[in-house]
């Protein structure tokens, strides 16, 4: 009768290790959020289906995990769509509720159900998981956690130069060296789509863009003449194709490139104004770099754009990613609220640090004595001891059964207890504690006294 | 267009003064959970139905939350129950994954999924949110969080000690003085059933017997006997419903009861140990309490049942339960690990909490410190000493627009936070801060060195 036991494929059990990694990671991005000024809020796990469904794209909606109704839900299913059994059609009509697929939308909704109360500029942060029916595939999951940091209410420059401090402030945290945040701006690519006449296919010309690294120069020209992007227009983004130097310099050929839009410019001043601010402010630990081909998000974003690349010693894609967007609560009915935020990739960060090394030694909060079990008297005497160790805060414990000796120590050894704490006879008389260092083997007889501070050095 | 923005009944957002306060207990928990040697683990917010159903009785199975298939589902219905429209039995072709209903049966199936890993006995915590369709109610959601502390391998009785510890530690790091810590053992009410000669109407029994508080000693009587129990018995059971007076003189009229029950005896002499442990141990603030009346989750609890009652002024529910049960991972396919766990409720002890006063006044980390923003070259030199502050530990941070000084302040103000630093060309001049102390109208033209000091302080 027995099942086999298993979980759904994109999903994951977590053993005390991976917590404590994952807690780890938590707890630095979570402590960089408040150091910074930003405050939490939670949103329940799945909303009403009419508050995700049409704000992430056909796909998007395709991807979100829907909650069946309970009860009879048949009874109320679209008639026409059950007599041609349309899986899409019949969808909205027996399943009201749905599994949360980012953290934008609902503090989106979050924001303009609660705009009585919230005291704006409002700077939120959300740690929380989210949930995708996508393919899974290596470090692609279909339940993971976002750490989301936006603010809303403000258009100041002076938020996207404190995203960057931020993001270097959790990367200096970890011990992560070698980041590089790369920027952009969307009003530079409307600018550059205006300047070669493609204005009306923005979108093509940013995706074919964006491969510039993957598939080359040549290929890429070929996607935008396929797409309907004229030659002549091709010919005036030679300059973008070969864009490199530092900062300033790639800003001066853009200039030149973009100096009969407007729009171009205006994104050329807000990048300026970042770049020179993070140029008086200086970074610990991250490289902040120009790059023109970033063109995340392009649907909702209309300023800054960021996206953060692990050390280039690892391989992984984007650690990180952001930027500015005006109109977010517009789609649900709240006008004029701009908004920007920056969002922290947790698996992925996590297998970076794995990758190089980082975690802590002590990332996971062992426990520091076991107390071996000799019988019922002994251990009566021992849980005295260890309710004094515990009120030290040390973390301890007596091992339930008076087993064998020999099998409590090596439950010892499996879990990685340095100290181990024999209570026989002898010691109940004198009332000391015979305590062993696992590690170097040293045993000693000592006070109770003694015994927490030894354990505690 | 626009949608008016909601969430699903029985759901909730958290505010941040919210989220800092269920924090606050979390961690208390967790700091307990880890003290007495408990690891964490995490398992996924869904689970394969085959998993969940049939776990929980019918009402449960009816109460799960499920997860509609991924694209065209109905291609797959059962035909039969697609004919007939029949919303239950098209479920499982149609759904095969489910929220977790609780973190009991998703603990039982990572144990034995995992069992090869685990080194046995095995104490493990979990903290995550479950997911019921349940009719909300005062305090009752459709979404909330369980804190689970069980440890599975072992019979001994300590665990129940230490269990009892564990309550009693918890209450006292959160100062709630008063609560009650109800015990009862499976095999004293299998005794009794046994003694009246209703062994075969166990659940009929104890249901009865659960509602004594509730309607009084007749009415259970009257009951019993609807349900069949003879008037022979029922009466061998008056000296249960006069049960008063220490534990030990309780166990004394119980033993005369069950004098003739193996069973009940052995009940008797667990619930002993348990007693005589923590009476040699102590508790700090929790009152240990026999109660024979105590028979929740009967369907699996095999031993001692536990439950915890808030401070008699608070109007509230258990805030807390647990017990031994003998075979839980049976149902996976792994026979013979006892197991033993308590939980907590953490929205209920967030009620008690509020009510009484009790959480912190610094309970959420606020801001300490907002910087007036009067334009970019005063906002410039402002981020360098939020620099330095925030790198000290202190929250720090700029109003992000040079909006009027009237605004700003009523925005420190509504948000309350205590310092507030103006900087100005005098101030830029002379390399100075000023800094008001919001609650006392105090202001002080310092170095940065004597800011950092005097936020700190």
């Amino acid at each position: 009768m027995a099942q086999k036991p298993s979980i759904p494929k994109g999903t994951r059990d977590f053993n005390p290790e991976q917590v404590a990694k994952r807690n780890y990671i938590f707890n630095t991005i979570r402590n960089a959020f408040q150091n910074f000024g930003f405050q939490p809020i939670e949103t329940p796990s799945f909303e009403n289906s009419s508050t995700l469904m049409g704000k992430y794209g056909d796909e998007g909606d395709r991807l979100i995990f829907k909650i069946l109704n309970s009860g009879d839900f048949l009874s109320k299913a679209n008639t026409e769509a059950y007599a041609e059994k349309d899986s899409t059609k019949i969808t909205s009509s027996i399943s009201e509720k749905a599994l949360r697929y980012d953290l934008t939308v609902p503090f989106a909704r979050y924001v303009v159900q609660h705009q009585n109360e919230i005291e704006f500029p409002f700077k939120r942060y959300q740690i929380q998981p989210v949930w995708r029916a996508d393919r899974p595939q290596k470090g692609r999951f279909r339940e993971f956690y976002q750490c989301d940091a936006d603010v809303v209410g403000s258009q100041s420059l002076w938020q996207e130069v404190e995203f960057i401090q931020l993001y270097d402030t959790v990367f200096l945290a970890l011990k992560l060296e070698g980041v590089t945040i790369k920027i952009n701006n969307r009003k530079i690519l409307s600018g550059i789509a205006e300047v070669i006449g493609a204005s009306d296919k923005l979108i093509d010309f940013t995706v074919a863009l964006d491969k510039l690294d993957k598939i080359g120069e040549e290929k890429v020209k070929e996607e935008m003449l396929g797409k309907g992007i004229s030659e002549e227009g091709i010919s005036k983004l030679q300059p973008l194709f070969t864009l490199s130097g530092s900062f300033e310099s790639q800003i001066e050929s853009l200039k030149s490139i973009l100096s009969t839009s407007e729009e171009g410019l205006k994104g050329i001043e807000e990048l300026t104004f970042i770049h020179t601010a993070i140029s008086e402010l200086g970074v610990n630990t991250a490289t902040l770099q120009l790059d023109v081909t970033l063109a995340r998000g392009l649907n909702y974003y209309t300023g800054a754009i960021f996206e953060v690349s692990a050390p280039k010693t690892v391989q992984m894609g984007s650690i990180g990613g952001g930027g500015r967007y005006d109109d977010l609560t517009g789609i649900f009915g709240l006008k004029d609220v701009s908004g920007v935020g920056i969002s922290f990739g947790l698996d992925r960060i996590y297998l970076v640090l794995e990758e190089l090394n980082l975690f802590p030694e002590t990332v996971s909060k062992n426990v520091e004595v076991l107390f071996i079990n000799f019988g019922d008297k002994e251990a009566l005497f021992s849980l005295k001891a260890i309710k004094e160790l515990r009120a030290a805060g040390i973390n301890a414990e007596l091992y339930p059964d008076a087993a064998k000796m020999k099998k409590q120590m090596n439950h010892a050894n499996k879990r990685d207890i340095p100290f181990v704490v024999l209570v026989g006879e002898q010691e109940i008389t004198s009332n000391n504690y015979t305590v062993k260092n696992m590690k170097t083997g040293e045993q000693d007889t000592v006070s109770l006294e003694a015994l927490v501070e030894s354990v505690k050095g």
